[in-house]
């Protein structure tokens, strides 16, 4: 995943900030309020530039349906249900996931501010990209930051052969010394974007990842997408815990979508349709009520420091700390652009032309511009 | 795990009542004050009813050799550092892990009724017994019920070999129709109380469980035992998600010991030893400040209903719901006894007679008393 500058045909190299403004003139050209068509693209573009590519500008295309199709509300009614001191439950009228999300959070991050603790449940929103987005707001104001959504069917549960879990994530983010601890996982042994990825390049998935139809562990990437499932992480059965990964699955569906008046993953739709339900839940803790904010990151460092010098098993080049790859590649790619795969490229540019709007500006074809 | 009413020679049947009052006569002897010998009580013959072993009765012996060495204050002034309407961080005083917890999840619970949302973390405790048990007690009120605690280093970060993390296990109970979801997972593949069982049993473990002192894939138990370390949930490397087991591991060191002012697992000790440094976190939401606590059990109980009804696996018996299989032990524990193996018996039997208290009364040699 850390991004070594290497040269891949398939790849153009896109700008930051081409890339940035790009999502922006087609959100807005199809009337989505230019403030909230810049949350998007920050949304879309964090992914990108951390090397999350399953969640980055390629998923433009299911936002524009969306909002084609009437699926999206784009002049949504974000609506406090009920509210103290230190919660809240919103109603997100089926706006944009990220808009909504990142009110949402704002909020939480607000109550956290005043009294220690926010927590806000959300109703009625959308797909709202990476989950850690939302985690890094309040660890940019020194606070601990929990994200989590639920998510249209894919995972069965132990035992179980139907999709009916989300992938689910959780994301937790905490400010350290240099940088801030991440965690973003999906509660499924891989998310949905690794198993696109081997379909794109017609390669066998790894024994373990998902099943086909018949309930049984394959490596044949068609037969998980006709009809089979994701497995949770901790795989098949019991025998390595993926009854854990399922119960975490479960976990996000209860503070994410029952918890506010939402529902489970097995109901929540894609994009394009309407009312499709998808539930988020955040929570931020406001660290210097607890403890001398110093101490926490001083402490937080030691931590990473002491992981890092550990001793390593002999095939790994060094042991990683949750957050720093997506780091070291932003990093990197805020300097060389963001790598955009040919097809995604062509797609975008599709519908630039399709709605009347300026086509992206790519760099160079080696993959370095 | 279901418990069948099965025969084994190598365990002997006590009454849910005999072993309760064996717990308290054993620690109020060792001037337990009662009341906190019953919570200990409590929970260990809760672990035991569910099926629990590892955290049971067995665990006793732990206890009574840290309260003899020193290593348990056993009258603690458990005290509020600082505290907000929805939150709180408590130092244990290094009283027993049960009775700190106990304490702390009972302010979360309360705050959580104030105000809606309930925060605690602890500081200078010991090992607190099963995480379910504090989750649980915000569920009987009605409640979401969050438990998490750091423990000795017992597994290995992804890329590593040392022992660094603790298998730090994650609880989340909510309330349904009949009996409550309840998750409680290490975050490691399994808890170090399955090694020992296999141990016990001369028996070779799964290949993906643990590794030896050269950070390879073992599957003898004494290898782990002599240097080696478990696995996070996931397995080895990254492949099946190693690094997100890795990653709730260090969430739960960041919750239950960072932001407390404690440490990471690295550093905690044994129950014997003084300063062992546990530090829990805890939470309570309050279900009717977002919404009626009716709707949210009818939909916790429809969601569980799907689960159960959807497609199975043949090789699967049932779909099972987390928290479901220790409720059904439990139900026949108590009618039939709780097994109790030979070894431990002989074990509670010498501490008794060790400091002058009745022995515990076993009922028949079959298994059924």
């Amino acid at each position: 995943m850390f991004e070594k500058g290497y040269i891949d045909e398939n790849y153009v190299r896109v700008s930051r900030d081409e890339l940035f403004s790009f999502v922006v003139r087609v959100l807005t050209k199809l009337e989505v309020p230019e403030k909230d068509a810049e949350i998007v693209a920050h949304n879309l573009i964090m992914a990108d530039l951390r090397g999350i590519e399953s969640h980055g500008v390629q998923r433009l295309k299911r936002y524009v349906d969306g909002i084609l199709s009437g699926g999206i509300n784009l002049k949504p009614s974000i609506r406090i249900v009920r509210e103290g001191p230190s919660y809240a439950l919103i109603d997100g009228d089926e706006g944009l996931g990220q808009v909504v999300g990142y009110r949402a959070m704002k909020l939480a991050i607000k109550k956290a501010r005043e009294g220690g603790i926010g927590v806000v449940a959300v109703r009625n929103s959308n797909h709202y990209g990476i989950a850690g987005y939302y985690a890094l707001m309040a660890a940019e104001e020194g606070m601990i930051g929990i994200s989590m959504t639920n998510s249209r069917p894919l995972v069965a549960p132990t035992g179980g052969v139907e999709r009916f879990l989300g992938t689910n994530p959780i994301a937790l983010a905490a400010p350290a010394r240099d940088r801030p601890f991440l965690l973003d996982m999906a509660t499924s042994v891989v998310p949905i974007g690794k198993l696109e990825v081997y379909r794109r390049k017609g390669k066998p998935i790894p024994e373990g990842w998902a099943i086909d139809s018949a309930g049984n562990i394959t490596t044949d990437v068609e037969k998980v997408f006709s009809g089979g499932a994701l497995l949770p992480l901790g795989g098949f059965g019991e025998l390595f815990g993926g009854h854990k990964g399922y119960g975490l699955s479960l976990m996000v569906d209860i503070l994410a979508g029952i918890l506010g008046g939402g529902t489970w993953s097995r109901h929540v739709k894609n994009t394009s349709e309407k009312h499709s339900e998808v539930g988020h839940f955040f929570m931020a803790i406001n660290i210097e009520d607890f403890l001398p904010p110093e101490e926490f990151r001083e402490k937080m460092s030691r931590m990473i420091d002491e992981l890092k010098s550990s001793r390593r098993h002999p095939d790994f080049e060094r042991i990683w700390i949750h957050g720093e790859k997506g780091f070291l590649t932003m990093q990197t790619r805020l300097k060389i652009g963001i790598p955009i795969y040919r097809k995604v490229l062509e797609e975008l540019n599709s519908i630039a032309e399709s709605i009347g709007v300026e086509k992206l500006k790519a760099g160079g074809e080696d993959g370095r511009a």
